[in-house]
């Protein structure tokens, strides 16, 4: 069985350092991996049969789960801020060993302030009341009973990616760097139903919502937001909200930094000003290099990002490999990503899976032939708004790096001559 | 906290015995069942706080699961043809406790017909070979080096609700009656690539598709459906392939019925006719009343099921309600979703949720208003080529009811005064 050469030749060059067309995917001009083989070579290989096709297999399971070599596929867990405090921080999705746009609920990432309540549907409420004609208390039973939407929304936590702004860039992987950022089809009822049905005072403007954790996570949330397409969710892909992201009701701000979509929703109060809770003073706003900070910066920016390669999966032979990624913006949806080999000197539009859906992620994907040298694998997203993702130097330049939320600037993996990527600025 | 009046008088009838417009939706005339109070009311319902908001939560989790109080969330797995031999047959999915259009793999649908192989993906092969230029053997490795596509496809058994060929209806649930249907978001190579790289023969006009499994489970598949949208699938909603459903490789047939997706994909060969394996000539064959018999009749065709209410899951007021369901078709995507409260004399068409996607499974909702009376809900789904879901009775006047496979009839559940719901025939 003689590896083929893997570079036939007939791949068309879109940008530097090996960036193909995107008509290479559909011309068959990949160079390929795979290992050509006779006839009788491939009778052969499939003879003898493994022990496994030779006997019957394991019953079925009321719950799945994946597979056991697939055991390192886990949420990365920081250690806690100080021993004993294990709830308080974050499980981060390990993007890079995953594909496709949804995040299975078992990795979607977690931020928590106080930990996971255990809670019991049947005992749990969510409140309506403030600024409302007539207060309401909603059990799960009655939630259920609303008309319902369903839509494929990411969530990002506000602080992600907030280890770049480092003055040199820290050895980290992708579920460390950038794992605050996860994708699942949400169902629930539209906010804008049951404030209707409470009856908003003319005088509100904002509202605040209350979670039903030790740490009693709250966030004023405008009003206009909430009447738009915030939803109160009961599923999560498919099944009943997971405890870590907010069982038995969670709200969803699509497109709105992470924790203002309030988990464990217990109560929404509708008020005139921000309520100026402490998850909004003490944290979640933007410091400016000027002494200065924005407050109140809801939508996640325009932003990308390569998963694979990436840090943990090197490169095993020069040849082709598709560069792969996902990119998302909280103000609309993904209209163009372009990827670079050569650290932003040249770049190439990706092909974008579809459907492109607004405030969702979209997968990318371009065709790469590695040289086996030095390259900085990067991508670019623009908006439907026009909004393009910055340079970190542009970035930097317009808020400094003091802080920590809202990074959204290009990344950069330096691929090596053994194959590796490493995080680098770049 | 009086209960609100649950009928304010201003939704719009659409359709016989309480099926409401679609604008009901939109103009927050709900009838709604949430408890109206005071506000010291609601302030005095937030007190005193639950235990979990008074005390940390737990910790993180590398790999989540459901809520424990939502344990009763599971497949449902008939009994086995014969003691012991526990991995011949299914595991249902409860498509009444779900919403959404994203089946959650951990219960995605199975059907095995020797059992769950336990494949180590680095002694994985697909071979490729018969009627080509070039044999060709993937490792795992060598496929993830392949541009992929993601999309969000159907599966559905080819014996799906097969049972309702009962002369008299069955007393059974969503999940044993139609659980057989299930979606995910796949994503994989395109096996026009594999195959091109391959260089098919131009004598060649079938494949057949092997499993790894103890039953060597085989079809026979059409070459023009693989080059159309077949896929290599590495990737399940974002993760790698639960076992369950193939891992580490299985084929998706978009639209075609579910055991043609053959999973623990092991061999491609392609050849001039089809291969009459025993898996498409003593199963899965159509058999029609005039002891004829339709064979390699592959795309699923239109259909369509109320999930909400259904058995299991009893109305517990008059009032409104609403009618959720999922609609799909083999043969492109869906246009629309009539919905009857009153055993199909008069329909209304319910509200479809975006995305509509070809060979995607779609949600619909309808508000329906309901007056404690007996009523029997159907939805009628009809496809983009213009194929309208046949009653039960057109259904078997033009196929008999000798066959289990491709039943594809309009579904009836049958609303007593208790608010239960059964499965009947109307």
């Amino acid at each position: 069985m003689a590896k083929r050469k893997s570079d036939r030749g007939l791949a068309e060059p879109a940008a530097g350092n090996g960036i193909l067309s995107r008509r290479t995917l559909f011309e068959g001009a990949i160079a390929a991996t795979a290992s050509s083989m006779t006839a009788a070579g491939a009778a052969a290989e499939l003879l003898p049969v493994q022990a496994y096709m030779q006997s019957p297999g394991a019953g079925f399971a009321t719950y799945g789960q994946p597979s056991r070599f697939e055991d390192k596929v886990l949420r990365v867990i920081p250690p806690p801020p100080a021993p004993g405090l294990l709830g308080i921080g974050t499980a981060r999705t390990p993007l890079h060993l995953l594909d496709g746009m949804i995040t299975p609920s078992g990795l979607h990432f977690e931020r928590s302030h106080s930990g996971i309540p255990d809670i019991d549907p049947d005992q749990h409420r969510l409140v309506i009341h403030g600024l409302v004609r007539q207060p309401l208390m909603f059990t799960l039973d009655a939630l259920h009973r609303y008309p319902m939407q369903s839509r494929i929304a990411f969530i990002e936590c506000a602080g992600n990616s907030g280890a770049l702004n480092a003055p040199q860039p820290q050895p980290l992987g992708i579920a460390a760097l950038h794992g605050l950022l996860s994708c699942s089809e949400w169902t629930g009822v539209r906010l804008a139903t049951l404030l209707e049905e409470a009856g908003v005072d003319p005088a509100a403007r904002w509202l605040i919502a209350e979670g039903a954790d030790g740490a009693s996570m709250s966030r004023s949330i405008p009003l206009a937001k909430a009447m738009d397409d915030a939803l109160v969710c009961l599923y999560q892909n498919g099944e009943r909200v997971r405890p870590s992201n907010g069982y038995p009701v969670r709200l969803l701000l699509p497109g709105f930094e992470g924790n203002t979509n309030v988990k464990w929703l217990r109560r929404i109060k509708v008020v005139a000003t921000p309520t100026m809770s402490k998850d909004e003073t003490s944290k979640y706003t933007i410091l400016l290099k000027d002494e200065k900070a924005w407050q109140f910066v809801f939508p996640m920016e325009v932003k990308s990002l390569i998963t694979r390669p990436a840090p943990g999966i090197a490169l095993t032979s020069r040849g082709f490999y598709e560069i792969s990624g996902l990119a998302w913006s909280g103000n609309g949806s993904i209209r163009q990503v372009d990827v670079s080999a050569d650290g932003g000197q040249s770049w190439a539009p990706a092909v974008l899976q579809e459907p492109i859906l607004p405030k969702a992620p979209v997968r990318f994907r371009a065709p790469w032939q590695w040289n086996g040298g030095p390259a900085v694998l990067q991508s670019r997203a623009t908006d439907s708004t026009g909004m393009v993702q910055p340079t970190r130097a542009a970035f930097a330049a317009e808020r400094g790096l003091r802080g920590i939320y809202h990074y959204n600037a290009i990344a950069s993996w330096r691929i090596d001559e053994k194959g590796e990527a490493t995080n680098v600025y770049a």
